[in-house]
């Protein structure tokens, strides 16, 4: 089954609000094996609503129309439908108790127009939403499915989840199972070479390469009728992809990379912390992004200044005025000096340029060095990792995370 | 001038990436005057690409179409193009000498695949990406434009300022004039409760209401030819929206508070160091964002665990076994503490339950203790700020940089 997505809103096409509800929506329908074909974004405006809806019919077996269903003078959805199928509307008393019902728990006077949302067009299935006041609908035909829902997210999402998603689930008998592994440390023209002839692996599924600041996504999609022949078929190129590029993959799905290493700190009972210069702050913030850091995360230092890292980490100011703040030697020092003051485990570090001024001929913007001090081992190796400022520090901090994670791994639990 | 935006790339369909290059090219086009009428998420298909430009250039004066302009074997947009302009492939020796020269700095091999991206069609004025490997383009199609970027969202971000902006902006002759001003610290309908009256703002303008995590914005946005007129009416809004909620508006347009924090720091000469325990890092990695930061802010240390604080901050044990990590009394210890250590003049801490574990009856989850201190003044204020972890970390990070901009506002230049 195929499936478009109309979306209607003047707020995302002017960038004011994110289209959240199509990701969810294609995430959803994905789920069930439905691929969401098109999305298509238009504001509130009857003729380019009907038209995007006769071309889905064309082409799709699923239009899903989401937005323009509230009790305001520009809301114009529900007289669209009514309009496109020549019906009329008409009260749905259930629905029209609920709105009563949700008002009055708030306090809210019931108006005409609160009413008026308990008005349906007259060939519609009614989705009863409970966590809102406009309902859901569905619409046949000719064999096909139209499904109106709410613009508001947690509305949208109760719709999906409890009158969608359980239709379709039934309805479809096509499958499709995907698998995204996550890499980092490699460009994405680098990881595609690395792959070598790729022809073996894209003969049955589609092979997507997503980069981004933090490191390429690979995602392998099968879209098969025969469940275990696509499972099998996703395992094989799986396993292909790991021979050939595992050093440089570190999850799989939507981890993130320091969730993995919350893991493997908690799972060897280390503890963690870290000393930053040019990442500022982001890598102690990613890592207590994640609930339970405080059981591995003792403390993080942002020494910016060189005044803070001879303070705070006993790094000298003679190797600092040598050497350079940017250096190996401080670098070291820095991740030495963190794990030594706090009597923690381990310590990294990061020390760099991230522009857009202060570069030079020998130390350029992008230049960083990581430094790693455990028990056992200490070191710090150099990076250009380009990018402005911002990107700059996403791309700096994973690639220490990930430093630290090979570490944890070559330890034992 | 109208145009239409056509992304192209599976993983918006599937959900795995939200479309917030939409969200930014939507905005930058209405700062110009052009409304975005409509997107277009598509996969990567020829047939589906040349139909949804086809459709695009019976309707719109400007089309603009990001992704699929990768290195890899699924990025198929400028192959399509060719064949939609019934022209060829030719090597830009400028962008050829630039991908080398990207790879090189970061010491990645040159491949075929990585020369391949310095083709471009025939007929296409190159946009120049000083921030990837993938060029922009630009085309005419009688007189009609057609933008070409790739998806990655920082170069998209790249070429739309650099290129297509500034080309626009020269061109089109239609007034849409916008404001946004940014609140923070005051809920959505409490703002809007707290502005009464509204139908004298709206009856020449657009009034909308943003909220997020950091603040709710407020955009007025008014569509009229005659310019005077227009920018008359936005002043008079805005005025009247600043005499009934001046407190809580801390800036304009997209700054960010961080930005508007460095410029007073700056100019009244002053330096700052904070001391961070449930926004762990997040206030110091916003403070290092802004470029030219190191010359105001000296450190920061992330004291998550009591020890460190202890240790760290010289905040006594007794005090924090006493009245708890979460207080008045170690918030305040921490500012000023944290202001001694590193010889600043302005000291800021944070210490609150981020969740979702670790609540009590007495300091729930969400609860709070922001701290200041500098030479003439000390003092911590509480806030109980909800959320999930994400979401409390960046409110409560908002909270303490606006508690930080107001004491920066009542001293002298």
């Amino acid at each position: 089954m195929l499936a478009k997505l109309i979306t209607i809103g003047d707020e995302i096409l002017i960038g004011q609000v994110l289209n959240t509800n199509a990701a969810f929506i294609g995430e959803g329908l994905l789920s069930i094996g439905i691929k969401l074909e098109r999305i298509t974004t238009i504001g509130d405006n009857e003729e380019k609503i009907i038209s995007a809806l006769q071309r889905a019919l064309e082409e799709y077996d699923v239009v899903i129309i989401t937005g323009g269903l509230g009790p305001t003078h520009d809301d114009i959805t529900k007289k669209v439908l009514v309009n496109f199928f020549h019906t009329e509307l008409i009260m749905n008393d259930q629905v029209l108790n609920h709105v009563k019902g949700i008002l009055q728990k708030r306090k809210i006077q019931v108006s005409a127009i609160n009413e008026e949302q308990a008005l349906v067009p007259k060939n519609c299935k009614v989705l009863f939403n409970e966590v809102g006041t406009a309902p859901g609908m569905q619409f046949d035909y000719n064999g096909k499915d139209i499904f109106v829902m709410p613009g508001v997210p947690h509305e949208m999402r109760h719709l999906m989840n409890t009158h969608i998603i359980p239709y379709l689930r039934e309805k479809n008998t096509d499958i499709i199972q995907t698998k995204t592994l996550l890499t980092t440390g490699i460009p994405e023209s680098s990881l595609f070479s690395l792959l070598g002839d790729i022809n073996d692996l894209t003969k049955n599924a589609d092979l997507a390469f997503l980069p981004s600041p933090r490191g390429v996504r690979i995602r392998i999609m099968i879209k098969n009728s025969n469940e275990t022949f696509a499972s099998n078929e996703l395992s094989r190129i799986e396993n292909i992809i790991r021979e050939r590029a595992n050093r440089f993959i570190y999850g799989e799905g939507k981890t993130e990379i320091e969730e993995i290493i919350g893991e493997l700190l908690k799972s060897r009972n280390l503890k963690l912390a870290v000393a930053e210069s040019c990442t500022g702050g982001l890598i102690a913030n990613r890592i207590t992004d994640i609930s339970g850091s405080s059981q591995y995360f003792e403390r993080g230092v942002v020494t910016y200044s060189n005044e803070s890292k001879h303070s705070v980490l006993n790094v000298p100011m003679e190797v600092i005025q040598e050497k350079g703040a940017v250096s190996e030697e401080v670098a070291i020092l820095m991740a030495k000096g963190v794990r030594e003051i706090s009597g923690v485990d381990i310590g990294i570090s990061t020390t760099g340029i991230a522009g857009p001024t202060g570069g030079s001929e020998l130390k350029p913007v992008g230049l960083i060095w990581i430094g790693y001090s455990d028990k056992s081992e200490t070191f710090a190796k150099s990076f250009n990792l380009g990018g402005d400022r911002l990107v700059f520090k996403e791309r700096a901090s994973q690639t220490a995370l990930d430093i630290l994670r090979k570490q944890l791994l070559n330890k034992d639990k």
